[in-house]
């Protein structure tokens, strides 16, 4: 925007917002110009910070008359780009819609604003004896409302599914500044299509999401935690194998590569084997009677796959010691280079060993590091690359590292991203992904509710590219 | 059509389909005006039975190109009107593709066509030791592509969900004629929007399903079923509320009340007290020694809410006589009078004591004939209305009886279909209870996915009455 246009702008947001609630000086606005995302940035102009949904739906009234793009975002911690402001845009922030508004133990709903903290909300149902299971790694910081928007997954995805279970209720604020609502607190609803679905892991480009209608589950009564360590990657891929052929289905059946492991431990002095090859951190929750059953079979059978050390967690500080193992991995990877990228491929379970040892030969082709952890049991991998981002050259080997990890992803039958979005990050993978006339139909929804295309635009796909006929 | 019309398109679908796979006869085609909706019905001019999604995608072509309507159908067991022919169109029945393609045992899924009849594909989980949680009153006859397009039910959502919650990808055919993938094996996947959830419950209204991608659990371990018979329905809601507050989840919480209960044991003859006012069968399923635990104190709950009597299944024919009265409710209900109406309305759970209260006084007011039971644990009700439809003035008041039903469950926070669909019996509610924004959203959707109305039209709404606009 030019500064008449953005004076123009500033001057009829400043009609519908408090002065509080509008940032536009340059030290102001730089903390919202990135999120979670490795090099990607873009200083907006304007930001916004609505307290109601009314708010933002005279936002977006405004906007719509000034052809202005709008990028909503919650705490920024996405990790595809997804919330990154777009040139000339205005950068519409919930973080002050942050209310618990209901928690209704009858129904086990709770209703907050899409601001919240997801641990906020964790908290409030565990309080209550419930339990929201969704764990994004970030659940301290994001919000429920990014949750959404981008359907992050967890640590708990196996047993117990990705946000999007979790979700019974949207109110939505549409391109035109429409505000409706999609769901109700009913278990089951089959009147009309389901758009509640449809909103969600839309990142940001059909609506902005004011508040979430979430279901919640009686809290498990009791869990018990796992680690195990093995010399080969083969042994635990293995192991993991004969659990789920065992009928078990653990809430937590976490993987880390050697090189996380070293990592981990220099970290964090969890007290993990330095010369394990794999770790494998399982967690099984529900009846204590049965939970004990569990844990006793998972640990006979990893010894049988030739596990080096089980550890059984006796009580729940170890629990919490045995986990800090799978949580600071992120963190204590990051430490090592300047630049990290968190890649978000999934395969198919049965698949996921022969994934790994291919993200090894990919980073073996083109001298990149690669430390692999991630969701055994979803088949969801995180290969973090570990880099520079002001080094062009080894820029150049990680794209094309990235590139080859995706393609060995997509042959397998599996996805661009199991929890992360597609964003800015993904986009270009998304068609191969897709096919021709699937991804030609998500362009068509997108024009379909978004006509000017002002919601986030240029995220998950370019409307600008053609169609591609098969 | 007319007869040079309907010759024209003949001849042209013979070009793609084997003989026996075109019916025209009015003999032949007459089993095909009707599915399992009392009182609407609509004879076809063309019944095709494809075999391949690519003769699926051959049919829409032609019959895009003649501009003649296509009602998807498998065995015709929908309850809104769903698959109830349209005038001048082409039926096109997915019973020839029935097959069970692939069980996954690592992986946990199951493959199968869309005419694959649901009991077959339990069935098949079963003996793999897995378990296929949706059971659909209709499951004997019913196809599971039919119960996609209506996200059928059964009496386990509320532990275990809907169709929806097991359905991990789907062969599409769009109106186009084109055949597309959405989904895929992996348990996590945010790459672009979520097209399968908004495809589910459709209705055939945006394509066409060919396949079905499903997730499978193990199964479980032990289950146990209850039957408790109340004084007063207060007490057995007390009950049902009672045990939700002790975080149990049993995976069956179904209700009859003394209408029904009478009239299933004078059909099945399972030794219910004919003087209960309410029957609550209640069924936990799991771990051994959890379920065990949770029946003893379901039990506990029951006398200290006055049941008039509570009896445990001791034994797996014991657990099915018990399922059998509510199992055979409605056929039971469907011997009385000529016409049996089951209606579907759903509200949160904590509004369904009043909800039922609410049924009796309207039959009461309007002088009709009805019998409720339901899911009690997902506050789906099916109050059913015995009538006549030979009977203008009767029916004139059935018809009033059924909006205050769903205006009631309207104003309690529920929905007019909890598992049925909107189809044909319920589309005059739908605005009313979405509003005009949520609303007009469908109908912009049905615009862009099927420009030329020719899947499956004037179900769930009429697209020729004018948008309205807040």
């Amino acid at each position: 925007m030019n500064p008449a246009q953005l004076e123009s702008l500033h001057r009829e947001l400043a009609t519908v917002l408090p002065g509080d609630a509008i940032l536009h000086r340059r030290e102001d606005v730089l903390p919202y110009g990135f999120d979670g995302t490795a090099a990607v940035k873009q200083s907006p102009q304007l930001v916004v910070l609505p307290r109601t949904a009314q708010e933002v739906s005279a936002v977006l009234k405004i906007a719509a008359r000034h052809q202005v793009p709008v990028v909503a975002r919650g705490s920024g911690t996405g990790l595809s780009g997804g919330s990154v402001p777009v040139p000339h845009g205005i950068v519409l922030c919930l973080a002050w819609m942050d209310r618990i508004l209901e928690l209704d133990a009858q129904n086990l709903t709770l209703l907050a604003e899409a601001g919240a903290v997801t641990q906020k909300i964790f908290e409030r149902a565990d309080a209550a004896g419930l339990f929201y299971p969704p764990d994004p790694g970030s659940m301290k910081v994001s919000s429920i409302g990014g949750n959404v928007a981008e359907n992050a997954g967890g640590l708990r995805g196996l047993k117990y599914g990705v946000t999007r279970n979790y979700v019974l209720g949207l109110e939505v604020v549409l391109a035109d500044g429409e505000i409706c609502w999609l769901g109700n607190k009913c278990v089951k609803d089959v009147a009309g299509y389901n758009l509640r679905d449809l909103f969600i892991g839309s990142e940001g480009t059909l609506g902005v999401v004011t508040k979430v209608l979430l279901r919640l589950l009686p809290k498990p009564a009791a869990r018990r935690t796992l680690l195990a360590t093995f010399a080969s990657m083969e042994a635990a891929a293995e192991s993991v194998s004969r659990i789920i052929a065992a009928k078990i289905v653990p809430c937590t059946l976490e993987f880390l590569d050697r090189k996380t492991i070293n990592c981990v431990e220099a970290f964090a002095h969890v007290g993990l084997p330095r010369d394990a090859a794999a770790l494998l951190l399982i967690e099984t929750d529900g009846h204590p009677v049965a939970v004990e059953e569990e844990a006793t079979l998972i640990e006979a059978i990893c010894r049988a796959a030739l596990a080096t050390q089980v550890t059984r967690a006796a009580t729940l500080a170890e629990s919490v010691r045995l986990a800090t193992a799978r949580r600071s991995a992120f963190s204590a990877l990051a430490r090592l280079r300047p630049t990290t990228i968190l890649e978000d491929v999934t395969v198919p379970r049965s698949e996921l060993a022969s994934m790994i040892r291919e993200v090894e030969a990919v980073a073996a082709r083109h001298q990149v590091e690669i430390a692999t952890f991630g969701h055994f049991g979803d088949g969801n991998l995180h290969p973090t690359i570990l880099t520079d981002e002001r080094d062009a050259a080894e820029m150049h080997r990680v794209e094309a590292a990235i590139c080859d990890i995706v393609r060995a992803a997509l042959a397998r039958g599996g996805t661009i991203s199991g929890e992360h979005g597609v964003g800015l990050a993904k986009k270009r993978f998304l068609r191969e992904q897709l096919g021709d006339a699937n991804y030609r139909l998500l362009r068509t929804l997108k024009r379909a509710l978004d006509p000017t295309g002002l919601l986030n635009p240029g995220k998950i796909f370019d409307l600008r590219e053609p169609d591609r006929h098969g």
